[in-house]
């Protein structure tokens, strides 16, 4: 076993933007062609590459022209130590402040008064004039309403000029007192507001991302509906949501569902466990075919022929003839199956079981039978909010299930 | 996600020596030859077969033999109704009776005087004269003496010569009384005794098996003490361990190991789960090396060039971006290095881990501090008999960690 733990820092925007520094330096075909490995660019390409590269250089003139803009603004507001973009040297642990940061999805009515900090994104930001701004802040599948309202003594004009320059997705710190709204927020999850008192942008997402999440969060009915009514919303193709993942896996919904798996997992285990099932890893890396009619990846192991297994089926076998009784799995499991369909892959998770019959194979339906219903359960009382993100992106009905399984006897069998 | 339930019976030992039923049909080496896809045996070759299957004959010739005469004493025996083997068709899920096994490992002085239903290997059998036997049955981790002595009502001669014909590791139930021994029993983990009533034997083993457990499980040190004292004891090598593995698991030792690495993993996510952490599962098929140093298995993925991954490092860092916040993954992961030593391995279960930090690396720094010290704990407390189990077969000294991980200060380190 080993145990990795490193950290990211929360700088993926920067890398998006700032992936390519060297074409900045005003020259930027002859940087390219220096590292790329064909020596011929033809001028069309070189045409374009240059484009690309004005269009990165002036994407971060602009930035450092906002960077500017907010340092300019600061200087001329008694109020600025409230807002602003925290500079990066201070994101690098310099300090253990004790701060205490609340989770937007605890945020209710019982915290009314209080004062919060919290840690999201921006997902929507909002001007009413000069005075009043309304920003969405989101953390995994829970979102609040933050305002902005100028005051004397803590919030500038220039505060919320800032809190409206800040691009959609930004990470940021906010600090404020919850109320509660006179009348029901629609469109956030969280029915409480933070009336802000502070304001600190982590990091700046670029400007334009190539998924708008609120489009990505979307409903295929939501998109239809609005169509009829003649209006166009964007719909996100699978392709765009595949090769911009990390942006398609903000949206609630696939909050929730990984979520939700690992709940699954979580009940999976739990249960078995109580069943005195003993949890194993088996090996993937193998000699042969684990299934007949599978097909099979193989792969060269230091000069011997190797498959990926197709199943654990072969080691729980053998641990069960070991005298192990009851085993579990869960793993992933490669099949190099030919059948592209969206229900076909080559490589899932397998939650796996074996065990021992004493007399009847009633056993193991008895276990399966309440290991289902239990899971079941345990969606359904534990996981409801998780089960609404993922209700409003792809509609779906409550799961009906007994709660025990009818059992044919043998006789009632015989008679159909 | 795929959920496979399947019974293997417990029939490992059948298949051990009834592997070539062909063969037994007194023309072994016809029989062999038309099986096999070269034409051409040799006489050497031939003869060796035929001896082999000769061997495999006499084999069966002596398993049915013993059949034979356990149906024999039987016959005269009107008491013969409270032991036998099993016919295999009644182990084909005919009924289910309502019977309730006693796990051997929970059976204790508080059952003393009642009747028990055990099913484990019969791990040795002793006779004592022609009206008593002894045999000690294994569960598991655990064993227990039970006692077979004539009496007029439930045991007659026949069942003790018939329980001292059992092989080892065959599979039996056991029903009798339990009760407490005047001295302390040595040499199993139980402390009471069951006075046999019934002993039915499920399936059983072959009665040469390429391993004895009790040699397997014996450790270096018993092995080094008995040589001195003049005694040879069997070592049971590696590779006839892995040859065998099947057996080699039925240590003590190896059953405890297993379940460890289960527990292991419970404390694992159940600690992480308490922090807000979410469990994930990625992708072990990826298009190129996850990390720059380490090796990497390659394979063709359907005409392209795919990889096994050799860290989660890339997924976990995503979801991280992706807003997850905390995650962590129990999954394997595949290094093609080029070491051969104990310590190095080309496959293994990585216990990963991701966050992300507010403020300061010292986060990361608690959360390894206490989950460590949760799961020492946990073993501590929880798994006495498992690591005494190990610690019988493989020595070890307790470990000692401290509650609070020692830490510098900031100035204390400078002064180093």
């Amino acid at each position: 076993m080993a145990s990795e733990v490193e950290n990211p820092s929360p700088a993926t925007e920067n890398r998006i933007d700032g992936g390519n520094t060297a074409s900045a330096d005003g020259n930027p075909t002859i940087e390219i062609a220096s590292d790329s490995s064909e020596s011929k660019v033809s001028k069309k390409q070189a045409k374009k590459e240059a484009a690309k590269a004005e269009k990165i250089r002036r994407k971060q003139e602009e930035a450092s022209a906002a960077g500017a803009a907010s340092a300019k603004l600061a200087e001329t507001d008694p109020l600025a130590c409230n807002y602003g973009d925290v500079p990066i040297e201070d994101l690098q642990s310099k300090a253990v402040t004790g701060r205490k940061w609340t989770e937007v999805g605890m945020l209710d009515a019982k915290l009314a008064n209080g004062t919060v900090l919290i840690r999201g994104v921006a997902q929507t930001i909002r001007a009413v004039g000069k005075k009043m701004a309304f920003l969405v802040v989101r953390q995994f599948t829970a979102t609040v309403q933050c305002v902005l309202t100028v005051s004397e003594e803590l919030v500038s004009p220039q505060m919320v000029k800032y809190a409206t320059s800040l691009s959609r997705e930004s990470i940021v710190d906010v600090e404020g007192v919850v109320s509660i709204p006179t009348e029901p927020i629609k469109g956030t999850t969280q029915q409480v507001e933070i009336q802000v008192t502070k304001l600190h942008c982590i990091n700046r997402a670029v400007s334009n991302l190539p998924i708008n999440i609120e489009d990505a969060a979307r409903s295929e009915e939501e998109i239809k509906e609005a169509e009829k009514a003649g209006e166009k919303l964007v719909r996100v193709n699978q392709d765009t949501r595949l090769n911009n993942r990390v942006l398609d896996l903000r949206t609630p919904a696939n909050q929730a569902i990984f979520r939700l798996q690992c709940s699954v997992e979580d009940v999976f285990r739990d249960f078995l466990r109580s069943e005195d099932f003993v949890g194993i890893h088996t090996p993937k890396l193998v000699a042969g075919a684990s299934e007949g009619g599978a097909a099979v990846f193989k792969l060269d192991y230091k000069g011997q022929a190797a498959c990926l297994a197709q199943s654990p089926q072969l080691y729980k076998q053998m641990v069960i003839c070991a005298g192990f009784g009851r085993v579990f799995e869960v793993g992933p499991v490669f099949r190099a199956e030919d059948s592209y369909t969206h229900r076909h892959l080559c490589e899932f998770i397998g939650l796996d079981v074996e065990m021992e019959i004493k007399e009847h194979y009633f056993e193991v339906l008895d276990i399966v039978d309440r290991l289902f219903v239990t899971m079941f359960d345990y969606l359904d009382e534990k996981c409801k909010k998780l089960l609404d993100a993922i209700n409003r992106q792809y509609p779906f009905k409550p799961l009906k299930y007994l709660r025990k399984t009818l059992c044919l006897t043998f006789e009632e069998g015989i008679q159909m």
